[in-house]
């Protein structure tokens, strides 16, 4: 990358400026940085940098998920407990490749994780804004850091699967190019830290992986002492349709006394269309609902009986494939 | 209306054509129509008249609610069990008027029913396109059918409340002029019905009411014995964002580790934002909230905590008033 002016500071993902799997209070700062400077991050993929172009599913049952390699954690001087910090996403660059995997059932991951024996994957060439997946079928790319956090007060290790109220593995899609994440920060320097970069991922990430894609991350650190937060807001420009504007999605719905379930029935029901009108195998149609198809909350109030739709943006497809 | 020929069959909604708060596979149809017919619907609004442009809380506080009125139902000949229906909506003209409500705490009903101790409500003045909400406040319109189902196989009546696989009170916001719902159907002649209109809503409709509103719905009942679906299905092009293309929202994030808490805490950081940046109201807050603010899941995968965002649109918002 040539140098930029606008660039305060550069982390590249040598393994001291990495740490996997944990959050920690106690993690020695590899970077520090004053309120409103500009860093380039380098960030590994989720797996650690396990894959490449040529990767197939053996090399996904060969790998040992040690948890998340995050880029940091940063030191932002002068942040206290209390304050919030404002990220505010600039650019992310793309190598080129990524991967979407699933774990078999056996793993117990995923929302779906007794639908497949056996565990699946693709590996995506990135060609420009879109990722090519099977049979013509192309992926707008929309990259943002799956894992964008601080570190929380509690002392110790913490695990960097599950998000929580300092942020961390939110997948929240909408973190594009352009957006600003706000985190409550819980000690003093925020010790932020970055990583798992996807470059698409549908809303709700139903196999458990996006298109994971390792990409450099450039972000303006922010404190705003003012704000009051008890857990991370942004503002986004959307996407909020894979083509970017309003197009023709096609639908399937989940209706049940439980959202979770409610969302299952949705992918499942999304499922039979993929496999059964648009002819893709299923493991393929489930690989495809994690990196495109959106699930929102149609209603959360008909007691007992919830509504969660799965939207499928037609746009994806080739025209001459157009089912239904 | 003027008389329309591409409109097959009219059913106004006279007390005979409407059937209140239960669906009944034993329902005499009011109405008989081959498939592929267009139907214009007169629907009244969930609350059967209860409230006009003059109502106030107290006027809430006076409603008894015996369950929606519902258009129907008409029958589709040579509809079998294990048919779907495809209901193609083609129009919705509204009347002006609109209401959203939400009921006290002691209710039980809503996403936050712990949160106001008194009820509350707006009337609507819909102008063309938009409904006018507080303080300049504009919500776009997108009208839609909350309420659109078959009759369930199972004898007796079936509350209109909770959706089923048949449809029924799905509130789907995407349900708009352009998109076709498919229906498994369950009995000899589907036995359709239609109503509780909403002239908008948010994903979600967290405060249990959309803009409430009588509406006409004109539709084409086509059947497709081929398809065969579990759960609805649909077609849709929109809108997937209040403005009807990508623009800037602000968005809270829930994280917990159920998916309703999630949703119960990213609308109550929206609450706080709205009422302590735009100014609003708290129960005004609410309102708008499930008027016009989008649930997306995150993620549903990263064990054992989920992340569900409430999207607020700022087009909605005068210019002048831009917070943050």
């Amino acid at each position: 990358m040539p140098p930029d002016p606008s660039i305060d500071h550069r982390l590249d993902d040598r393994p001291e400026n990495v740490h996997v799997g944990a959050w920690n209070r106690d993690l020695d700062p590899v970077l520090s940085v004053e309120s409103g400077d500009v860093v380039a991050f380098e960030c590994r993929d989720a797996a650690n940098g396990h894959f490449d172009a040529g990767s197939t599913v053996a090399d996904l049952e060969a790998m040992s998920f040690e948890g998340h390699p995050l880029t940091g954690p940063v030191r932002v001087a002068r942040a206290e407990p209390g304050d919030v910090l404002a990220v505010e996403f600039l650019d992310f660059q793309h190598e080129g490749f990524g991967v979407s995997y699933f774990y078999p059932s056996a793993a117990g991951k995923g929302l779906l994780p007794d639908e497949f024996d056996e565990p699946g994957l693709h590996v995506w060439n990135l060609e420009g804004d879109v990722g090519e997946f099977v049979d013509g079928i192309e992926v707008p790319l929309a990259p943002f850091p799956g894992i964008a956090g601080v570190a929380p007060a509690a002392p110790g290790d913490h695990s960097t699967t599950p998000p929580r109220r300092v942020g961390g593995n939110l997948d929240v899609k909408h973190l594009t190019a352009g957006s600003t994440l706000y985190l409550p920060v819980e000690v003093a320097g925020a010790l932020f830290s970055v990583g798992d970069c996807h470059a698409a991922q549908g809303d709700g990430e139903v196999c458990v992986t996006g298109v994971e894609a390792p990409m450099s991350v450039t972000a303006r650190l922010t404190l705003r002492p003012e704000m009051e937060i008890e857990q991370p807001r942004f503002e986004t420009t959307g996407p909020f349709a894979p083509s970017g504007a309003d197009g023709t999605a096609y639908a399937t719905t989940g209706v049940a006394d439980d959202l979770v379930d409610a969302s299952r029935l949705a992918i499942r029901h999304m499922l039979d269309h993929l496999q059964e009108e648009r002819g893709l195998a299923r493991p393929d149609a489930y690989i495809l609902c994690s990196a495109a198809v959106d699930l929102k909350i149609n209603q959360v109030v008909n007691d007992p009986t919830w509504t969660v739709s799965a939207y499928l943006s037609e746009s994806l497809f080739p025209e001459s494939t157009d089912a239904m």
